[in-house]
C-alpha cells in the first residue's frame, strides 16, 4: 500500500461524509442524508441482494457499491434533472475522470477499482446491475423514512419509471411492488 | 405579466435558498451559506462598486448580479475544482439550458432576463465584470468572515489566482489589495 | 469609494446570512431561511413587480428591495407580534438608527442609501410599495414551498390580513389572488 | 391550576428552545445553543451560588433563573448592541409587557410569577443580583466552551466590562477572575 | 464554593446543551431539541405542579428536575428501547455512577446534590414523583409541538402508557387527559 | 430473502444516518458525522487494509466493516468514557442483543450476519482485527480533517493509546505513524 497517498485519498474521499444528497434538498428536507450515508445504505441493500441472488459475487457487489457514488468527491451530487442539461454521456465521463484522478495515485490497487468503477457505469454484469438497483432501492427507502416522519413533495421519486428498473432482477422488482404496495396502503 | 408562470419561477428558483456553497462544505465549513445568501452579497458588492465606476449602468449590474448564478437553481453549486472535470464550454452551456428553461416561459419579461444572462456569461460590458468581481470579492469577504471565526482550511481561496482578477477595474484591484493586507497583518 | 469603510460594512452586513427568519423559527420549521435569502427572493419578486408596472423606476426598485431589511443587521428578525409589544415608531426608529449608524460612513454613497432606507419606510413612493408588496409576497411564496414540504402550524401567516395588502397594486392582488386559490384547491 | 391556560403558556415558552443566542450566531458560532439551554445553564450556576452565599433564598433565586428570560418568548434574542438601538428602558419594558401577556391567564400562580420576573428587572435583591451574575457567568462558560472547540471572534464577550459585573457578590468576583485567568494562561 | 472544581463541573455539565434528544432523532425529527433544552422545560413544569400540589416542596422539585438528567453528560440520552437491551436496574446504576463522579469533587454541595440525585432515582418522594411526571408532560408537550409543525411518525410515544403514568398525582391525570383529548379532536 | 423483514430491517437500520457520533458532539464539533457515515469511512480502510494485507479475506472484512456499528440502531453512540460507567462486557452484550433482536428476523441471512457479528465482537480473527483497526484509523482520519478545518478541542483522541492500537497489523502501525508524524509538523 502506498501510505500517504492512501491517506491523502480518504482524506478527500471523506468529503461524501459533508456533501448532502441535492433531489431531498431541493424539495425541502431539511437535514438530508450525506453521500456518505447514502453509499453505506447502498452496501446494505447490495449485500443483501446478491446474498439471495445465485451466481453473484458479494465482495464484486460489495466493492462497486462502495465505489459508486466516488465522481462526487469532486462533482458533489448533481440532482437527475440537472444532469439533463448536460449532453448525453458527459457527467459519467467526468464521474470517470474523477474517479481516475483520485484513484490513479493508489498503484495497482487504485488501478483495480479504476476497473471495478467502470464495470459500475457500464452496468452490465450482474454485480453492477445489483447495485445499480440497490442505489435506487435505498432511494426509495430513504423516501418512505421521510414521508413517515411527515415530509412531503416527494412524489416525484414514486413518479419516476427510472427509480424503479428491477435490471433483470426478479428480486429487485418484488422489493419495489412490495414498497409500492405499502405507500398505497 | 405571466401570473402563473412567474409564481412557478419564484417557486423553483426558491431552491437558491436550500443549496449551500459546496466549496465551503468540502472544506469543513459547518454551515455554509446558501447560494441564496450568496447572491444577497453579491448584490450588495456589484451596487457599491457600480455606484463608484463611472460609466456603470446600476440598473443592469443588479439585474446581472440578482441572475448570475440562476443555473444553479438545477445544477447546484459545482465546485470549481469539480468542473475542471468537465470539457471546456459545457458548464457555461449547461447552466444557460437551465436559464433558458425557466425563463423562456416568463414571456417578454423571461427573453429579457435571458439576453442579461447571456451578457453576464459573455463577460465583456463593463457591468458583467462589475459582477464577475463582485461574484469572487463577495467569496473572499464570506472566507474573511469563516477565518475571524477560527474556520480554518481555506487556504485554496486566497491562493486561486482566479479568484483576484481585476477584470480591468483598478477600484477591485484596490479593494482585493486591502483584503489581502489585512489578512497577511 | 471609502475602501476600508466598504468593506467593514461588507462584512458586517453579512450577518444577515446567519440570522434566520424567526417567525419561521418560533413556528417549528427546523431550518428556516435566512434574512439574507429573504432579501434576495424579494429582489426578484420586486424586480418582476417592477418591470410589469409601468412607470415604476426598476433601478430604486431593486436598491429599495436590496436595502429594506439593513436594521436586522444589529436588531435581528424581531417578530412581527414581538414588535406589537414595543410603543408604536419605536421599531422602525430603531432600525433607521442602525442604517444609520452602518451607512454614515460610507461618504456620499452612504448618503443616498440613507436616504432609500426612509424612502422605504414612509412607503408612499410606488418603489417603496412595490418593495412593502415584494416583502410579503417573497414570505408566502416560502410558506407555499414549506407546506408543500410537509411543514404545518403556518396558518397564521395565511390569517393574517396584513399580510396580504395590495399597496394599491393590482397586479399584486392578482399575485395574492392566485397563491390563496392555489391553496384552497 | 388552570389546566388549559398553563399548557397553552408552555407550549409558546417551548420557543426559547428554537431561538439561537443571536450574540453568537452574529459572530459566526454555526450552531449556538438556544434560549433554553442558556436558560438550564444559568439555572446551574444561580443554585450553587445560592447554595454558597449565606442568606440567599434557592427556592427564589432558581425561580427568578427561569424566568429571566421569559420576555424573548416574543421578542426573541435581541444582541446587545442592537438593544442599544432603542430608548432607555424601551426594551425592559417590552419584555415585561410579554412576561404580563403570558402570565396573566395562569391566575394567582402567573401572578406570582410576574412579581419574581418583576424583581429579576429591578435587579435590587439579594437573588435577582446572583441571577444577574449566574447570567453572565453562563455566558462567559459558553464562550470558554466555544474557544476550546476552535472558535474566533469572541473577545468581545471578554473586552465588554459589563459582562463580568459582580453585583456586590465577591464569590462572583472569583470566579470571574478564575475564568480570567485561565484564558490568559 | 470549590472554586475550580465547580468551573469544571459546570464545563462539563454543558454538554446537555449538545445532545440531541435520541428518541426524536431517531424517529425523523431534523433537528430535535436538546438535553438541556429538555430539562429547562421539565423544570418549568415541575415547578408549575409543585406550586399547585399541596405539601410539595417547590425549592425540592426545581432541584431534582434539575439534576434528573446528569447522568446523560457521559451516558447521552439512551433511547427508552436501547434501554431495555441492558439488564434491569444497569442504567440506573450507571447514571447515579456518573452522577458520583461528576458530584464528588465539588465537597458538600455536591455530595447534597448526590443524595437529590439518588431521591429522583428512588421515586418515591412526592417531589421525585413530580419530577418524573413533569419530566413525561414536558416530553408530550414536545411531541404535540412537533405535530403541529408538521411532524409525523411520533405515534409511540402517545401509544406508550409508561409515558402517561400520573404516580398518583391527580392534576398530573388532569394534564395528560387533556392533551390526549386535544389530539383527540 | 424475506422480503416485508428485510424492508423493515433496512428501515430500522436507516436510523444510523441521523445519529451523530457522540464523541465529536460533546467536544463541540458542530455537525458531527453520522455513524452511517462513519460505517461508510470504516469500510474504505477496512477494503483498503485487506486489498494490502495478504491472507485476508476482502468479502468478509468488508462484511464485518458493515456490521460493526450495528448495535447502535437502537443504543446509539455511547461515547466511549460513558461505557467506562458500565460493568465490563455490559456494553459489548447489549450491543449483540440489538443485533440479535434485528437479525434473527431474516432467516438464514440474518443468522449469518449475526455470526459475523460476533467474529467482530470476538476480535481475534485476522479480519475482525482489520475492522477494529480500521474503525480507529476512520476516527483518527476524520480528526484530522476536523483539525485541518479549524476544530479544537480534540487532543483526547490523539493521547488516548487504545486509538492507536495495531491489532498486530504492521501496515497499521505504519498508517497511525505516518498519522502521528503529519500532525506533529
Amino acid at each position: 500500500m502506498k501510505i500517504k497517498e492512501t491517506l491523502d485519498f480518504l482524506l478527500e474521499a471523506d468529503r461524501l461524509e459533508a456533501f448532502p444528497r441535492m433531489g431531498y434538498l431541493m424539495r425541502g428536507v431539511p437535514r438530508p442524508e450525506s453521500v456518505a450515508a447514502h453509499v453505506h445504505g447502498t452496501i446494505w441493500v447490495a449485500m443483501m441482494l446478491a446474498d439471495a441472488i445465485p451466481g453473484a459475487n458479494v465482495e464484486r457487489t460489495m466493492r462497486l457499491a462502495l465505489l459508486h457514488d466516488l465522481g462526487e468527491v469532486r462533482l458533489t451530487d448533481i440532482p437527475y434533472r440537472g444532469g439533463l442539461h448536460f449532453p448525453p454521456g458527459v457527467k459519467d465521463a467526468a464521474e470517470l475522470s474523477v474517479a481516475d484522478a483520485l484513484l490513479s495515485k493508489l498503484g495497482a490497487a487504485g488501478q483495480r477499482y479504476l476497473d471495478l468503477f467502470r464495470e459500475y457505469q457500464a452496468g452490465e454484469s450482474l454485480e453492477a446491475r445489483i447495485v445499480l438497483a440497490a442505489d435506487k432501492l435505498q432511494m426509495i427507502l430513504k423516501v418512505v423514512r421521510y414521508e413517515q416522519a411527515g415530509q412531503r413533495g416527494l412524489d416525484d421519486f414514486w413518479n419516476t419509471p427510472e427509480n424503479f428498473r428491477d435490471h433483470g432482477l426478479p428480486l429487485v422488482a418484488d422489493l419495489f411492488a412490495e414498497l409500492v404496495a405499502r405507500r398505497e396502503s
